[in-house]
């Protein structure tokens, strides 16, 4: 049971609203200001569960959070997909005239930068979080000043939504996992999609063979990216998602795999949140 | 021929290496503080060449770098592989203590995150640029900053080497590509390695039966990468690179792959920078 949960930001961060969409019941929110301090926190067993970014469709994936995952042996027990809404939050009295200076996280910049486009006066700065802007704007009541921070966080800190949905994609998903020190939060026969990692020889066709594997155990691919395993070169690592109907057939496809390619790792076995 | 190239950030920074080691003949030099100014002047034929780092062994792939790629329509026309050193750098008179605040480019100080560890005390701040960070301390004279730059940054902005190679893997290689406005800065003998996109249904098995041609062409994947394709659910895009004996085998491919994949889109044809 999932009584705490780690973020990486403040209330009003998008993972606080995750935290919020993701859980029925009233969940204790650890605020962390990296994704390593979250981490931290699930090591020494303050939280029960880290949420974390991992993909998106403008940067991909977040690989430093898969690395994260992987060094400290946890598992992704669950997932869910937010349509993040980027808006450009003020002080009430202001107008886009008035704003010099803009801080938010890269990502939330690199989101909306076709809109500052129009406004090449504006400074972009890069910022630890996309609510803890806005909290500093609120307190210190900062003329000239403007967030790129969720609705939640304009509730929360009194601010004004100056421009909405700024982001340059309209429906701008990100996916976020869940993740634990132990595998399997739900039984097994709700589990229907499952993360892997593997490494295999730079042969020709060592990839397809894995797949060709996967395929005919009726698990299908959702996701894959290779990665140059560090120091060790011509060799590379896999991390794939994959979905299946039934568990049996993912059993299955393991057993071959641990086989045939090698250091394979569950990353995690949980729900597609996305049917 | 290539006589001018746009890089992200100035003189001293690694884009700026890679000129230097990529190129045999003097070549000029474009600063810029972004790669979407980098692609502007290459678009405005200011520049002949643009220089982009496009993957590394921490944060994998750089997404948005592969974006401008593809929606400018531009060609890769070569790599080029650079052994990225971190090193703090400060003036001459400060040792580590004297240290309050160190600003990088948030890639160089998630590869360094390690090393402050054991300094609490310093803050780290994102910044746009590695060696303009090190231009800035030594204009100001600035005491009590650390940057995080290159061997070369220290050279040119006579700042002292306080700690060297601090990034937390050794040998931490950093995958750069020079991109043109044409396809073939080589001729066809020569090239051996390809970057090609392509988008699949979401179909059990259709990514394997494309890698399974490229097997059968005898063509080695060095790189995969897939990525949600925006607004389209369950379809995917994937970005391979192969490398090949023949390039006969590569034209062979790329005829099939053009059939059996949809959007089939060759980023680039180049010569293989590790042999």
């Amino acid at each position: 049971m999932i009584k705490t949960v780690a973020i990486q930001g403040i209330k009003g961060s998008f993972h606080h609203i995750v935290s919020q969409q993701y859980f029925e019941n009233e969940i204790n929110v650890i605020e962390c200001l990296t994704f390593d301090k979250a981490v931290e926190s699930l090591m020494n067993k303050e939280s029960d569960a880290v949420i974390m970014a991992i993909e998106n469709s403008i940067a991909g994936s977040i690989i430093p959070n898969y690395a994260l995952i992987d060094s400290y042996h946890l598992y992704i027990v669950g997932e869910h997909y937010l349509d993040v809404q980027h808006n450009l939050l003020t002080l009430s009295d202001q107008t886009i005239d008035d704003i010099e200076e803009v801080y938010s996280h890269p990502m939330a910049l690199l989101q909306c930068k076709e809109f500052f486009k129009d406004y090449p006066s504006i400074k972009l700065v890069e910022d630890k979080d996309t609510a803890e802007v806005a909290q500093r704007i609120h307190i210190n009541q900062l003329k000239g000043i403007g967030a790129i921070a969720s609705k939640l966080a304009a509730e929360l800190f009194e601010l004004e939504i100056l421009a909405p949905s700024i982001q340059t994609i309209a429906h701008n998903e990100t996916r976020f996992v869940i993740v634990k020190r132990e595998n399997h939060e739900i039984p097994e026969i709700e589990i229907n999609k499952a993360s892997f990692k593997f490494s295999l020889d730079h042969k020709r066709g060592s990839l397809a063979t894995i797949l060709n594997v996967m395929s005919d155990c009726k698990l299908n691919l959702t996701k894959i990216q290779s990665l140059p395993i560090i120091d060790t070169p011509w060799k590379y690592a896999f991390f794939v998602d994959v979905t299946f109907a039934d568990y049996k057939d993912c059993i299955k496809a393991k057993s071959i795999m641990n086989i045939m390619a090698q250091d394979f790792k569950i990353l995690g076995e949980y729900k597609n949140a996305r049917i």
